[in-house]
């Protein structure tokens, strides 16, 4: 990396953290000044807008936690477990998520649906994408033979997916990783009526 | 009401449905002028500060839809049947929400969780206290014999409340409702499998 990607990565990545912590309403460039050690104009040589740096942030903030969900499913064989695991990504949501703050779809979600329209577009385009690779997960459980053929992947990928956001929401609040814990618990439960063999 | 009350009121409804779309970071409180019709001095009569705005708005919109929610769960008998009328409050989340914004415990835990302590307890009592009905729920259908008495009512009432959360913030985000109905047929299925009689 030439020396300028390395100082725009540095932006991105202490922004992105920010943001997913104070949101995008309540974070000014000037915290942002503070958390890079850069003076306005070294910001805004990469960008033209603190919304492109919204932008650029949240799309690396994707990108990151996706590459931790996909590694939380390596070794798991089964389609049940696979999507059980996407649950040990917020595990200690507490203290040790993938970025601090929480979950930026869900961050990124709720504040963006009735002001943003621009980063409420990519945070649809996130959920999209994560939706699509629970479907697939589904998909791949019907194929084997191991979950009944009759599921509605459709539904049941926003449950799956409902479930993750909601308990990382409750903990997030309460600062208790408990309520992740449950969800993962109840939604195993509920996965393993929908097998062929019970 | 006093003339007073009746004008401090339309301060804290206004401001509710503001902060419920903009969240308190993102709502000026010039945007509340705008939106009560009053100068600043007209709502500084009532309120020494946009916190404590935001305090007594937070409280009257979980005090509403607490109301929202009795109402729902009227005339159902079954635990069963009462839990699953808690999405019907949510029902059409897109265009007819208790409270314009969607539903402002997830809105305010979701901002105030890293960034605004005094709203966070607020938040987090509420959210303790909307727990603590769905227990109540649980426990008389366990007496009443119709759910299982090994049921774990703390972690299934956790479930319960983070299945309705994410189902209402996914639903905002696409703008289609499908998402709530999605949480509401699982739940449904899956409560249906903690009955005594199956």
């Amino acid at each position: 990396m030439r020396k300028g990607e390395v100082t725009k990565q540095h932006i991105i990545n202490k922004s992105a953290e920010l943001f997913n912590q104070k949101g995008y309403a309540g974070c000014s460039i000037s915290e942002i000044m503070d958390a890079t050690g850069l003076k306005k104009g070294g910001i805004y040589r990469f960008f033209s807008s603190k919304d492109e740096i919204a932008l650029e942030s949240f799309a690396y903030a994707v990108e990151m936690v996706g590459e931790h969900f996909t590694r939380a499913m390596e070794g798991n064989k089964t389609a049940i477990e696979k999507i059980i695991s996407l649950f040990d990504v917020y595990a200690d949501v507490v203290h040790h998520p993938p970025l601090r703050g929480g979950c930026p779809l869900l961050n990124t979600a709720v504040e963006s649906d009735d002001t943003h329209p621009f980063l409420r577009e990519q945070a649809l385009a996130a959920m999209n994408g994560f939706l699509a690779t629970i479907q697939s997960i589904l998909s791949e459980g019907i194929e084997n033979k191991e979950l009944r053929p009759d599921i509605d992947r459709t539904s049941l990928a926003s449950f799956i997916f409902a479930n993750l956001e909601g308990s990382i929401m409750a903990s997030k609040l309460e600062g208790d990783n408990q309520h992740v814990a449950f969800g993962k618990e109840h939604l195993f439960t509920y996965l393993r009526t929908l097998r062929i063999q019970n």
